[in-house]
């Protein structure tokens, strides 16, 4: 009996916000692996804001989802088959295979992975793609001293709360934004920041003056739109911004950045990056992180949806800020 | 007979548009000079950007110019008294004797010049300060390499000027942005611009993505609001931008940046900057400007109107692009 792959592919492209409908499930049998090739059982999707921005038709950093194909996405699993010397069934990779339960390779951009000291899923996050955005923004953008502010927007999500406890271990006041109360107490009494201001306050210019009595040195940008131009307004002067993020914008209308002059006025870099583009640093962040979280010094959290069926539901909720952690689906 | 000093005082701030009468303007007697200080006679004082600014209370990199006292701005002339061995009657010299016709100095800020080989006003413009800060930004923020696409804006004036000259010589495609079809033809016919865009002609974009057929990998934005969306929105990979000037919010609303998210997605680097806080390199680019000028290869224009009355006539009207190169107040 032949097995089945059950599949999400893109079909149509968002006008604005993006509905479930975008995706259609297809399930294709396997076909027999050719020399060389071994097969994985996926156990976890990462789900990522840039996943938005791949589903547009629009110029970018990378070419657009093409539609009736399997959309893009960073998995972890097991392998379950193998005609390839190097990987062995039973073996734990890290690997591209997108929205699907399998995938099947020759071995080109799969990663094996030790998940005794820590869970696969976390190569996903914090010792994965978002942990290596964190670490590169904050150590080679904005390069902080000890005694600097930083501050990080998104921060209880998988990138945010990865920068604000690097930033505290690089002696720091690390200042967090994040979307409601719960959120909050997580980044500041189990991530260990020194204050985290809930957006949805209502008054976010006033509380994150008050949570940054000498300003900012240091921005770790995920979000753009009101939280951008309320860190801006509190810049010092030649402070850095590391724009990482902008997804208040992905889902429908861009958000201007209300007063560009203080990036004059107060002497400012603003950087943008990719994070798939400095792939020299990845070996030394991926084991600093690694290690970090084995010593209990990096603490994570995850939002984990069950079932590939759920993906769309997954990205859509955390454009929207409905995530808690890093987004997850569950495959198995 | 006491000879009289006529000056320009800031007397009140404006709210919203400056005028005339934010200034007054008095004559004050000449006090005898102390033994170590000499007396200046201001030939030209320099009309800048920056001096909007000053007129505000807002936090910005230099203090605000207080109320009651004569305005700030540099200005070069010729020593007419001296009781300091270092400065002998006849010198000519730049200093920052601000909105008045003498000046009263012990040499701090006050630097001798030659204008035998170049005249005196020049030293306030293409070989002074706008030289310097075009040579900066160019250089060290844009670092372009040849066969680069520069896009520089208010690209007839002092600044904007030397900007697309200098790339010229670095070998890349220099493309100005001015006001009206007259800057315009000045800048490719006489300054050797590749191209200029007329912002006044409705259609900035599309004459702007006609003119950088292979984008744009340096902006060196001097306007801010409409120009700098449009630069952004042709900007290349990596490419860099060097934030020196965003007059057309100087004098009204804050002017927006609306697609702050293609920072992000070009990878863009984004950089403000004040020339006064790089004083090491102005000895490096003064003398190259200067040799470049004395050798016809910089050129330059001047808007000169006469009389201190009439300066902040002269701000006002280079704040509405009223000007045609370096604007001058001539004193004498």
């Amino acid at each position: 009996m032949t097995q089945m792959n059950r599949r999400l592919l893109l079909v149509s492209r968002p006008q604005g916000a993006m509905a479930a409908d975008n995706f259609q499930l297809v399930s294709t049998p396997l076909a027999p692996l050719a020399e060389g090739q071994f097969r994985v059982r996926n156990h976890w999707l990462s789900i990522d804001p840039y996943m938005r921005g791949r589903m547009n038709e629009t110029k970018s950093y990378a070419a657009p989802q093409p539609l009736g194909e399997v959309m893009v996405g960073a998995t972890a699993g097991e392998v379950v088959e193998s005609r390839n010397a190097r990987f062995a069934v039973g073996e734990k990779v890290t690997g591209a295979f997108g929205w699907q339960e399998f995938g099947t390779s020759d071995g080109a951009g799969v990663a094996k992975v030790d998940d005794t000291a820590i869970p696969l899923s976390a190569y996903l996050g914090v010792a994965g793609m978002p942990g290596v955005t964190a670490w590169y923004g904050l150590n080679k953008i904005i390069a902080p001293r000890a005694g600097q502010t930083i501050v990080v927007s998104a921060a209880s999500g998988a990138v945010g709360s990865v920068v604000g406890q690097l930033a505290k271990l690089a002696g720091c006041r690390a200042v967090g934004i994040a979307g409601g109360a719960e959120k909050c107490r997580y980044v500041t009494q189990t991530l260990g920041f020194d204050a985290c201001i809930d957006y949805k306050g209502g008054k976010l210019h006033e509380d994150l003056a008050a949570a940054t009595p000498e300003g900012v040195d240091g921005c770790f940008e995920n979000v753009g739109g009101a939280t951008l131009d309320a860190t801006l307004a509190r810049m010092n002067a030649f402070g850095r911004i590391a724009l990482c993020g902008m997804i208040a914008g992905y889902d429908g209308e861009p958000q201007p950045l209300r007063h560009p002059a203080l990036i004059l006025t107060m002497r400012l870099t603003l950087q943008g990056f990719i994070i798939m583009e400095h792939m020299d640093i990845w070996p030394q962040a991926l084991a600093e992180l690694a290690s970090l979280v084995s010593q209990k010094k990096l603490h994570y959290r995850e939002s984990v949806v069950e079932g590939l069926e759920r993906a769309p539901e997954a990205l859509m909720g955390l454009l929207k800020g409905h995530n808690f952690g890093k987004q997850l689906v569950k495959l198995i």
